[in-house]
């Protein structure tokens, strides 16, 4: 199998590293030798990670799509613009293609998977989701036999670190964010992880192929984790919780929802265990029940893993192509997240005076809301007190209607917070 | 696809509800219709689990595997007599065969995947380890760019659940395993699961994929749950522990480690939080890290979860035969269990005199093992004192020569304890 690379940074020279110390076992697994022959650039010079000295190197990315003698194209450059023109015309070319571009799967991945299913060739991306954790793959085949309820997973890893520092050093959200960009997990502009964006891609490819529907990314109710503050999490920990960024995609009746959202999880979850820049992901499947699949969701040799995999399923013919490989996809439509049902967690901050207490207990119960469980703490040297509050499982739009109602009253001194709480049962 | 069942018990009869709920999303992923048609039972009067109105009963199971329209035979009746007799007609007869049956793969797997590979079928038995958790499809397919360092699971559920009693509530073995015997985890005669024989047959399976060598069974050191007390899951725990019933598997140099015992984890661990009847296998892999499958490791649904997920792989090629699969196996000798590397736990009841402790870490020292921590108590009511110890990484006939010099002291009142520990990391 001759590859061509589209981009040899951290994914595509851990590829080449894991080719170079694994060719022998994945021959000897496979009957066949990967070789990487050709690769697209922007600077031939630059120092790299791997050694390219048998790679013929290209500053012109379309000599590689173009090269005749490639069979499978790797798409590791990230984008959503020049990757789609090269990824279009490898398949148009008759090349498999594998890439790790999330971004690119999440908006275009309908249109070139049907582009590719009319070439008759392959388009894989297991290392877009959760780096190497063979999540789409368990989807696909592992739990074939399921009807997917819902999955829920940590699948940023950036954001994963910032909530573990929170939680286990007590720092707040800026402190963390910069220890995670002094150690290179997060990006000088950090949006795209903390706002949820990334994660909102990976799960719309997660929901895709877990529900056997196309690609709705646009519909992803998203909500990152820069609100979330050293005192929501100090309350989540009283009351048995621990918080996570987590994607989640639900049937709910005829319809699905996908979320990203900070999220309340007990403590006795084994996913509430999940620290660090690791990633996780739950799947609930209706023969098997409760799964997990928990890994590195980045680095370059273990998303390098999910890159050379897939070139095996391809030599193996052991994969057909994602999502549109299922021979009718069903309509699904994304629930609005208005209509979302769930527990909450709601923050107060309150004046300190008599009565305040049973002012709200009156707009919950005005509003059908009932609390489960709260706490309240006076604010140091300041007539405040914090109240903590647990809801039961209700409509978003309910807590939503609390939350106006509180924040109309003079007694409340901050904006209302609700973080979502998840069962995962 | 036309398939045949030996037994419609629970997992036969699981198999036959999940395709009766699912088998239109089944078709709709891969255009084609499972159909049983034929089952082989011991009594046709008896009552099942799942409807049989459309399914053409016998009790004569060779008529199944004799049946010129089934293409598909699931082995699900266990034992390793008939249903070699059963497996190895079938193949002749050129049925593809899936098996949720340990036994029979681990004592022959080896003749009777050559006997399928030799037949042009497949012989599938993804649910004959961890249930329902898609661990071989993950060592061959996901995780097929790593060499395989090791891995260590939770493969059987009773053992678990009877460790999981016993540190949640201070039981003892006996209480436990009566309480999983009331609950139906255990059968009468537990032997297989809290001996470690229904884990080493599983692990001999996954150390075969994982390295990609013939299955060796016999060469598997276990050692069972049934010596495992109180005290020691007691003394665990202060030192940061919990203990497990862990298969290990393990490169050695040119060697690999096989072995099945309590195993002392540290609780940080994400699988020292895996509780219960579940299951849970860690993979190292050189490329990927370490990556964690958790799940449910038995039940009717969830096992035919994996059953069916391996005839939706035939249906869709998407699988060649496991283990003789590799196209060159390699031969890769078993390691003697003495030498073995590990930390290990011993705890001793020795008399509470002035200098035993003296004595002791001098026979630690004259065998060059090293005591990294120490818990002593004395024993309510009594002039005895228990002594827990942590010692660093050493040989296992190292810890041996320790405890047998203990033994032969005066102070010392009891058979000296030892669980070995696992750093999995």
């Amino acid at each position: 199998m001759k590859v061509g690379v589209l981009g040899l940074g951290t994914v595509g020279g851990g590829v080449v590293n894991v080719l170079r110390k694994n060719g022998d076992s994945i021959e000897r697994r496979t009957g066949e030798r990967i070789q990487v022959v050709l690769a697209g650039v922007r600077n031939i010079k630059q120092d790299r990670i791997c050694d390219t000295s048998d790679i013929e190197l290209t500053e012109d990315p379309f000599a590689v799509v173009n090269h005749p003698d490639i069979d499978v194209v790797l798409e590791l450059i990230g984008g959503t613009e020049l990757s789609k023109d090269l990824v279009e015309t490898a398949i148009n070319n008759g090349k498999h293609v594998i890439t790790a571009n999330k971004a690119l799967i999440a908006k275009h991945g309908n249109e070139l998977i049907q582009l590719a299913n009319d070439n008759k060739v392959r388009l894989l991306f297991e290392a877009s989701v959760a780096g190497g954790i063979p999540i789409i793959k368990a989807l696909e085949q592992g739990l074939s036999a399921n009807k997917i309820e819902s999955l829920a997973g940590i699948i940023n890893g950036t954001g994963n670190f910032i909530l573990s520092e929170m939680k286990d050093k007590g720092r707040d959200f800026a402190d963390a964010l910069a220890e995670a960009q002094a150690l290179g997990y997060a990006e000088a502009d950090p949006t795209f992880d903390v706002e949820g964006i990334d994660s909102a891609h990976k799960l719309s490819i997660l929901a895709a192929i877990a529900f056997g529907t196309e690609l709705q990314f646009d519909k992803v109710y998203t909500k990152g984790i820069s609100e979330v503050t050293a005192e929501d999490i100090r309350y989540a920990t009283e009351l048995g919780y621990t918080i996570k960024h987590l994607g989640i995609a639900k049937r709910a009746g005829d319809a699905i929802e996908m979320r990203v959202h900070p999220t309340l999880i007990s403590n006795k979850q084994l996913i509430a265990n999940v620290n660090g820049v690791m990633n996780a992901v739950l799947v609930k499947g209706d023969a098997l029940g409760t799964s997990l699949y928990y890994g590195a969701g980045a680095g370059d040799e273990a998303t390098a893993s999910a890159v050379i995999a897939d070139m095996i399923d391809i030599i193996n013919n052991q994969t057909s192509n994602h999502i549109l490989g299922w021979k009718s996809q069903e309509k699904l439509k994304v629930l609005d997240a208005d209509l979302i049902e769930s527990e909450f967690y709601m923050r107060l901050l309150v004046s300190d005076k008599r009565g305040v207490l049973a002012e709200i207990t009156q707009i919950f119960s005005q509003n059908n809301v009932s609390i489960e469980s709260l706490v309240q703490k006076q604010v140091d040297g300041d007539n405040n007190a914090h109240i903590a509050i647990i809801t039961n499982k209700i409509l978003t739009r309910d807590i939503q209607a609390v939350k106006l109602a509180i924040e109309a009253c003079e007694f409340n001194q901050d904006s209302v917070k609700i973080i979502h709480i998840e069962p995962l049962d």
